[in-house]
């Protein structure tokens, strides 16, 4: 008998026909001898619809009262999977993030968890019961409510597999598993069956939008054993390892068209400017992705970043002061970009990968705006509208339709 | 400076704009020197459409998970207030019941109010907070959320006002106070300035929609002043006392048509039926409203009551039971019934008010199938489609139109 947390997304319990589904496979589970937590987002459109109508209110609603807000759509999908897990007969209970006292800290939309408290759901569970949890949410020491932020409940579903001391954790989600890359954009893409944990970690903050980065970051710091499956279809999904494939390359290509490029023109070449400039922005609390530092000419130079396009209003909001701190001529905002990025424990031992990145796209006429290497990453920026072939073209070229690993 | 509860229930809380509205009405009660608590309702048809979700997947939901469902109504509505008083730049925080202590009894969708944690809403009012608190709402022991069931907003403000000895409660609704009868069955109703506790008490049990019975009898038993006003317009609204009017024999008419009657036909006219007959009754939870017994004929005779028509199902579910537990020959259900009651604390020293009714009753030819009769109200039931011109003939019949009190 296994203890299995299982977390299912908001398009896995869009409607009441798809929250009965998510009731059989978790009852399923249940039935084959384990025991299950299971963590639940909120109804496909709830959180828009939230969203929607605290904006008809308020440009800037308070925090706080924004994530009491939000939280219901979690409280909601809860309560209406337990009562379809009752419907089929086996006993359920379903808790809050409060009530289950998932301890975060105090910073409203973005709370981070501190703290699980595991012995009421060890208690429900000793009782036969399957437990249901509110993903994205959790309580303050003050008894505020708070959210997770982005990919909250892939987070909540890793830390209480980590606190829980789960035999697995199981993200349920609308497509098969971890691809090559997405298949919207790259028609042959393949689903990978095992895939290394860091690589994910890179997808992820590339783009990929199967796994939020940090219930990565989550699952890899308290070894959670992770696995991404469609709630739709049997497959067995992605196995999420700590080992990697010998012998392979690149494992996937993420595309990012979320992200906005700012450069700074003209900046004297003097130490210090960077710190200045960077400073500023995380004061904003905006989170600087790639950054690119032009080589000097007559002593200025050029600094070039990107960012969410979500913060694009508030970098705007103190472009002046930027303008004052680092002595810079302007400051020029490009949305229409694309961030397309490839992925590979390989490359760590292998030479050429850049090389053959920068040959794909020159041949193709695809101007490489930025890039950005890491040990196991190289991301460039180009047009938006040259990302799709840019990345069909990687794809080809590192042979990823014809990824071949199989789970022992 | 007076300590003011505001209760705001579904319809004035409708949509966005009413929020708004509610918003700017709260701020004026504040800017005037007050401390506010304000009690909200869900909005509009939010519990209705939380209420079909949940039957679209059981027509048994578990009851606590019922709650943890319908809870969130009032949670979203809380949130919106709060963001819309801040909006007016005022400062707002805004609780759920388990957030601010309502403790309740663990009777899910009936629970009632133990205790309320006051503390925590005095310390906000000290920093010059607008308090919002969720109606409806409660909190077990044991951490389960809880429902108070039907009216259970008017409770919640009244209990807290109780709790925190406010000098004011305010119930604000969409119309502008008591009235002598529902305006929509008789034109010619008028609102009440000041109307007496019991006679509000005995006008909500008899089907006036103004105020739920339970609050009443909350307020009556912890001294709370209270006022019924209009959300949308600027009426002093209804003044709810201790004292009544010298002179007044009759202070509303109120006309129920969700009940059903129930008739046993054909009960043995021996001692012990009926406690026989209402402890089956009592069992399934029904509430009983009015019993008539008839006089004994042959040694058989015939006992009706009325009960909420959504008890219906539950009470033929007992039939078989019923009829083996009195020997009685049929049990017939009846629901094109309504019950007219004419209230009035100044009954209790005239004599004729019963013999009044009975003959406006009898120069219309409208058959009074049962009558019950209490202290300060007399109720008779009638046929559904007669109810509209029983009615008006008693609200002339009383003068009801022409009621003119002035509060001091």
């Amino acid at each position: 008998m296994a203890l299995i947390v299982q977390k299912y997304g908001g398009t896995s319990v869009g409607d009441i026909e798809k929250i009965k589904n998510v009731a059989r496979r978790v009852v399923n589970t249940k039935k084959a001898g384990n025991d299950v937590v299971v963590v639940v987002s909120a109804m496909g459109d709830t959180t828009d619809y939230l969203v929607e109508m605290a904006e008809k209110i308020s440009k800037t609603p308070p925090k706080r009262e924004y994530d009491l807000l939000l939280s219901t759509g979690e409280q909601i999908s809860i309560a209406l999977l337990s009562i379809a897990i009752h419907e089929l007969g086996y006993d359920a209970i379903a808790f809050t993030g409060f009530q289950v006292g998932i301890l975060t800290t105090k910073e409203h939309t973005e709370a981070k968890i501190l703290d699980i408290n595991t012995s009421k759901i060890f208690n429900e569970l000793k009782k036969g019961r399957i437990v249901i949890v509110a993903g994205f949410q959790g309580v303050t020491e003050d008894g505020d409510i708070t959210t997770l932020g982005r990919g909250g409940s892939d987070t909540t579903a890793v830390a209480l597999a980590a606190a829980l001391k789960a035999d697995l954790c199981e993200i349920y989600t609308d497509v098969k598993g971890v691809y090559t890359a997405d298949p919207r954009i790259v028609k042959t893409a393949k689903k990978l069956d095992v895939v290394n944990i860091d690589e994910v970690l890179e997808l992820a903050s590339a783009g990929a939008q199967v796994l939020h980065p940090r219930s990565v970051i989550f699952a890899k710091k308290y070894k959670v054993p992770l696995v991404v499956k469609s709630s739709f279809e049997d497959d067995p999904g992605t196995k999420i390892t700590e080992e990697y494939m010998e012998g392979l390359l690149v494992t996937g290509i993420a595309v990012k068209t979320d992200e906005a490029k700012v450069s700074v023109i003209d900046v004297p070449d003097v130490p210090g400017i960077a710190a200045k400039l960077f400073s500023l922005v995380a004061r904003e609390k905006i989170n600087v992705n790639m950054i690119v530092q032009g080589t000097s000419r007559n002593g200025l130079s050029e600094i070039s970043f990107t960012i969410p396009k979500k913060d694009l209003i508030t970098l705007k909001g103190i472009e002046d002061e930027i303008k004052k701190a680092v002595s810079c001529s302007k400051v020029t905002y490009d949305e229409d970009i694309a961030i397309v990025s490839i992925v590979g424990v390989g490359m760590r031992s292998h030479y050429g990968v850049a090389a053959t990145v920068f040959n794909v796209l020159a041949r193709l006429g695809i101007n490489i705006e930025m890039i950005s290497t890491s040990e196991i990453k190289i991301s460039v920026v180009v047009r938006k509208d040259k990302a799709t072939e840019a990345a069909n073209a990687l794809h080809e070229e590192f042979k990823l339709s014809e990824v071949e690993i199989k789970t022992e």
